[in-house]
Order: structure tokens, then C-alpha cells, then sequence
């Protein structure tokens, strides 16, 4: 697998195109992607309860309609909590992006990000729209990621190719993220393309198996913001054999992995206020339930993260995350590293060099870890330290 | 049920002391609590599994020991994750307490608070003890308020009297919480004292039905730190008919719901960084469960108490929090009021009156409600605000 330039239109195929319709006053907030042909369409959704118009259409033509020829997304909006009218909305800005470039309404999605409860201003994106549609362009990937922004203070694009079936398959990915600190109440969208032939049940098992290992590491179980969604899209222009299983999925699988990791981390980086990088491993659990409840626990304390934006190693805030986490511990077998130094051994205090470490938790990325010395489970989760910062952005 | 002065001496038979044994140096950080008449003892303990030493000592005690006639508190260091030497100088702090005041040291309990990971020390842990109980006196209460805090700004106190059983019987009480913008971090210590003749079982029941309804509404079910504890002692000196059952019961309550409510508030007041206190209610759910459920997300929120640091109307993160709480909601019947104002009616956006509301919330106090319209159940919880004070406090 290799990295090339570029993102969602580095896939042969696929253009796009990013504009400023007046949502956000003169900076861009929407975007459309668009494939000559059409496309095999997968997505993992929100599982908030409360959901956005537009995961509610999108998740059903992703659904029933399977096929799509093209995306439209918007900033400045969240097109949720707007009832009936927001539904709509959403589905007037999918049907209208098909009208103008020709093929089915229905083939279209639709997704939206920023403030809840306030209804899109239509004449705006109707226009947004059309004007969109008319600059759609196979350079325009980077118009498209800037788009989609809300707080975030830099664009997400990745693209790899990967020798597949005789074939060139290339996938690229443009996302968004940026209320992070609490990964679990951000708007998180990310848009993937592919010219892979796959076929479509593979397709979707594999995004889902790639989103559980990346973006909802960063996620808290279940606590998904109102409008959060992955789509992706496969037009088959690639004439690789097709994709089904053996070598082929796995190399596949491998690359969708990588960029979707790649972008969950960005997210992170790029989460409002955050100066650290911060991975949190849990080892030596009995359950792979332990593993991920202890390194979420751990991973969403604010003692911890404001512990470590400061650099300090206070190592009692991350048992005492442990032992409110749900997960089976036994105290007196915990140890835990930071950066690769042992602070706790057994659930006590140990003699470390000091200066050293205080030295490496100024650095910008932070690697914790707790051995649980019970089991042989794992699981590593992704966050990134609490600044007054966060505070500043969201008040 | 009356207010009178003073804290954990206002009972008669009890008196205090808080001295300074330099584990924090020259501030206040070791306090006694002691008795003339043995007392029955009761006890609500953190649910962490990761235990401090005191918190197994003090456990154990009052459950199988049921008398005492003294507590031994300190701040500064929290002996916890300390193995089986923090359990000897837990055991330690708590019978040498007793050989000095001259009573069965299996009946003294011990309490400790501050940071994790790090050993007393026990010398001036023990000059303090003999120091403390030279000094215990009537008036001595506010002094071992002070002895217990931590990152508190203000001392807890509160006592009440109340007529039942033919006499006056009083309640007193101080408390410390502090690190407290997510009350599931913090550590809380409550004591509280009465001079009631009170029967040993009834008195249980009674401190869990008040902690249940006070300190646990600002705590995340499960989620104690390692050295919470509220502990209460009922010397008998009052000479009222035993409280046993009826309406003496009934009034003992109350007053004892009153002392722990007022405690449990004092410490969202005075949590770090916490410029308002926020009452936050559901009604209308289906169960207690998902009353409680709702109640604490909303409560928890980062997004959602940053948004009311800064007096924003921001109802869409009040929806959002609501649909990842796991509580079973209907979005389009869901009502949002904040200090009595309707900003969502039906989980969609209402004309309100703006300039009104953001006076409003501009106050300390605001009142949060969402009516899930569905059930007849709801519960209130309490917090702070999320302010950038927070985070240098803890940094």
C-alpha cells in the first residue's frame, strides 16, 4: 500500500466540489462528490437516539436504494431537531443535487454538521447547490474537505493505492471532527471513495470492521453526536477482479483500515483545544469488554486529561478511572507506563527518574498504559488532552 | 426543623479539632472527630474498586465493630494505592487515635483525601493525632472543617435542630469535595453527628436514603473516586424516645435529607471553577432509571456546561446529550426549558424571548428541564459549569 496526493477524488472517477452558499457568510459550507457512474453506497451511522434529518434519509437510501451517484453535504447546520420540515430539507437538498447532474434523486445522500435546532435557510443551499454542481471537478477535493469544517482548524484528506486483483485500486477519504474533546458529542462526518470492483456485501462488512478499529476509537460506546456518519462509495472503475474474499479482501480491509485510522487521528489532533496526541492502551484484561471500558474510562477522564496537558504524571487519576470503569480489576496487579516508564507497579508507586519523564510528557504525543495482569485482551483508544482552550471554543 | 450554628459539635457530647501536621505543609490537614459516649456508626462508602486503605479500614469497622467513638481525618494525601503498608498506617492513624482519647481503638474510624499513589507520613501523621486530641473542644468544629478540605475555597458546615421524641434532637455535619466539575472524580467526604437516641438499623437506612437523594445526585452512579465516605455517629445524648418507626422517623429524616442536601449543594457551589450552579431535572420519563439516566447526561456534559458558562442557549446539546443517555426517549415530544423559559417544544425550535433569557442566564443558578413526555417518573441532579478555571486548577 502506498499514499498518494490527494483525497475523495484521487479514485478514477470522482470529482468534487466545494462552495460558500451564505450558511457560514463567506466561507465555504458545501460540498458535493459525484462519480461518473454509479456506486456501490455503504455507511455507519450515528446511534444517538436524537438523528439528524439528514442520517435519517441517508441511512435509508444507503439502505433500500443501495446505488449512489453522489453526496451533498453541508456546515453551519445540523439539520437536527427540525421535525418534519428538516426532513424535508434534507431530502429536497438530495433530490435537487440529482435534478441537476442528471441521474436518480434517489441516488443521492445527503449529510449535515454544525449548531442543532435551526432550519436550514433552503434558498441559500438550493443556490449553493446548483453552483456546486456546475464547478464539480476532479481537483476539487480539497474545496470539498474544506467545506465540510466546523471548528476544525485544518483539512482532513487522505489517499493510498494498493495493488488489488491485477488492478490499481485506489481509496481516498475527506473527514471532519473537531468538538472532540469528548469524542462522544462531536459532529464526526467522513466520506470515503474507492474505484475498487467489491462486491457490496463485503463492501459494507469491511467498512464496518474499518470504522470499529479508527473512528469509533475515539468514540465513546453509544454516545455518538445527532449527526454523525461514514459513507462510502465504490464505482468499480478500476477492472481489478472483483473483491469477494481471500487476499484480495484482506489487502483491501488493510488499506481501508489505514485511512480510516489515519483520519480518526487527525480528528484527534485537530479536536478543539487539544495540544497532545494522547493513546491510551489497556492490556492484560479478562473480556475484550474490560479492555475497551477500562481504556475508555481512562481515556475520558477530565482529571487525566488535564494531568497530562499539564505533563504531569499523576498515575492516581488513571487507577481511579479504572476502578469506576466497570471493568474487573484487582488493584494490586496494576501497572502503568507513561511514555514507556513504569509509575505504578502492582497498584503502588515506584522509584522512576523524574526529570526524564517529565521531560518526555512534554512532548505531543502521550502513550499510556495500564496492565491489568488478569487476561490476555487489549484495546487501544485515542484522545487528546483538556486545555482551557476547549473551554474558550465551546462557551 | 430549624437551622442553629455550627457544624459536627452542635450535638451534645461531640467535640473536634483540626491541627496542622505538615503533610501540607503549614495549612490545617489532620482533624478529630470525637465523641464523650460511644456511638452507634454509620456508613456509605465509594463504589471504586480501587479502595484507599481508610476506606477498607473504615468499612470493615463500622460493619462489624458497629461502635465508635472517634474519627481521624486527613488532607493532603489520599493513601490510596499505598498495598499493605497504607493499610497499616490507616490501621495506625485510627488506633493510635483511640490509645490517646483513652477508648477501644478498634472504635475509632479514618478517612483521608488528597492526591493518590504516595505513602503518609506517618511520623507527622502521628505527632498530629496526639496534638489534635489535646486539643478537642466544643468549638473546635469549624477548625476540623478546615483540617479536610483540599482544592475547596470555603468550609462545609451545617447543623440543625429538630423537636422529635419529646426532646430536641440535633444534627451537625462539614463536609469537603472540591474536585467536582465531574462529581464522579472527586473525592467527598461528609460526617455527620447527632446526639439522637436512635435504633441502629433504622439509622443505616436512614443515612443511605439521605446520601441517595443528596450526595449521589451530583456522582455518576458507580463512578467514586477511591476515598469517598460519608459517615455518621448517633451518641444517644439527647434523651428523645428512640427513633425507631412513625413519625419520629419521618421527621429524623427529613432533617438528616435537609443536612446532606445543603452539604451536597455547598459542594457543586464550591466545585473547580464552577461559576453557577445547575439544576438539572427530567420529568415525564418511563422509568426512575431513565429519569436518572437522562438526568446525568445532561449533567455530565462538557458541551453542555461550557454552553451555560458562557450563558448560552444552546437547547440542541441538551437533545443530543438526551439521545446518547440511553434513556428511552421520543426526540419529537421532547420539551426543553431553561429558568423556566420553553426554548424547544416538541425536540424542535420555539420563539422565545432572547434578550429575557440571556439576562436570565447570566445569573448563578440556573435551572435546566426536559420533559420526556412519556412516564410520570423524573429526578434532579446537580452541577457546575464547565469554566477554563477548571482546567488550571487541575493541570
Amino acid at each position: 500500500m502506498k499514499r498518494i496526493q490527494g483525497g475523495i477524488t484521487a479514485p478514477t472517477g470522482f470529482t468534487a466540489a466545494g462552495v460558500a452558499c451564505g450558511i457560514k457568510g463567506s466561507a465555504k459550507d458545501l460540498a458535493i462528490i459525484a462519480s461518473e457512474e454509479p456506486c456501490f453506497a455503504a455507511g455507519v451511522f450515528t446511534t444517538n437516539r436524537v438523528k439528524a434529518a439528514p442520517v435519517q434519509i441517508t441511512r435509508r437510501r444507503v439502505r433500500d436504494v443501495v446505488i449512489a451517484h453522489a453526496v451533498v453535504v453541508n456546515s453551519g447546520n445540523a439539520n437536527c431537531c427540525t421535525g418534519e420540515k428538516g426532513l424535508r430539507d434534507a431530502r429536497r437538498m438530495a433530490d435537487l443535487c440529482g435534478e441537476v447532474l442528471g441521474v436518480p434523486p434517489e441516488e443521492v445522500l445527503v449529510a449535515s454538521t454544525g449548531p442543532i435546532g435551526r432550519f436550514l435557510p433552503m434558498e441559500k443551499v438550493e443556490r449553493g447547490i446548483r453552483r456546486a454542481a456546475s464547478m464539480l471537478r476532479k481537483r476539487g477535493g480539497r474545496e470539498a474537505a474544506e467545506a465540510i469544517l466546523t471548528t476544525d482548524t485544518v483539512t482532513k484528506q487522505i489517499a493510498v493505492t494498493e495493488r488489488i486483483g491485477g488492478a490499481e485500486v485506489r481509496i481516498g477519504a475527506m473527514a471532519k471532527g473537531a468538538g472532540m474533546i469528548e469524542p462522544n458529542m462531536a459532529t464526526m462526518l467522513a466520506f470515503i471513495t474507492t474505484d475498487a470492483v467489491i462486491d457490496r456485501q463485503a463492501f459494507s462488512e469491511l467498512l464496518a470492521n474499518a470504522v470499529n478499529k479508527s473512528f469509533n476509537r475515539v468514540t465513546v460506546d453509544g454516545d455518538r453526536s445527532t449527526n454523525d456518519m461514514v459513507i462510502a462509495l465504490a464505482n468499480g472503475l478500476c477492472e481489478n477482479k472483483m473483491i469477494l474474499l481471500g487476499a484480495g479482501r484482506e489487502l483491501f480491509q488493510e488499506a481501508l483500515d489505514f485511512v480510516c485510522s489515519e483520519l480518526a487521528k487527525m480528528i484527534v489532533r485537530d479536536g478543539e483545544g487539544a495540544t497532545k496526541f494522547i493513546e491510551v492502551t489497556v492490556k492484560g484484561a479478562r473480556s475484550p469488554r474490560d479492555a475497551d471500558r477500562a481504556a475508555r474510562a481512562i481515556a475520558n477522564s477530565a482529571l487525566v486529561k488535564t494531568a497530562l496537558h499539564g505533563g504531569s504524571a499523576n498515575w492516581g487519576r488513571i487507577m481511579a478511572a479504572l476502578g469506576y470503569s466497570g471493568a474487573s480489576i484487582k488493584p494490586h496487579l496494576v501497572d502503568i507506563y507513561l511514555r514507556g516508564v513504569k509509575v505504578a507497579s502492582g497498584g503502588e508507586p515506584v522509584d522512576y527518574d523524574a526529570s526524564k519523564l517529565s521531560k518526555a510528557l512534554k512532548r505531543k504525543e502521550i502513550e499510556v498504559v495500564a496492565d491489568l495482569n488478569l487476561g490476555k485482551f487489549e484495546q487501544t483508544v485515542w484522545t487528546c488532552d483538556l486545555s482551557e482552550e476547549y473551554v474558550a471554543v465551546n462557551v
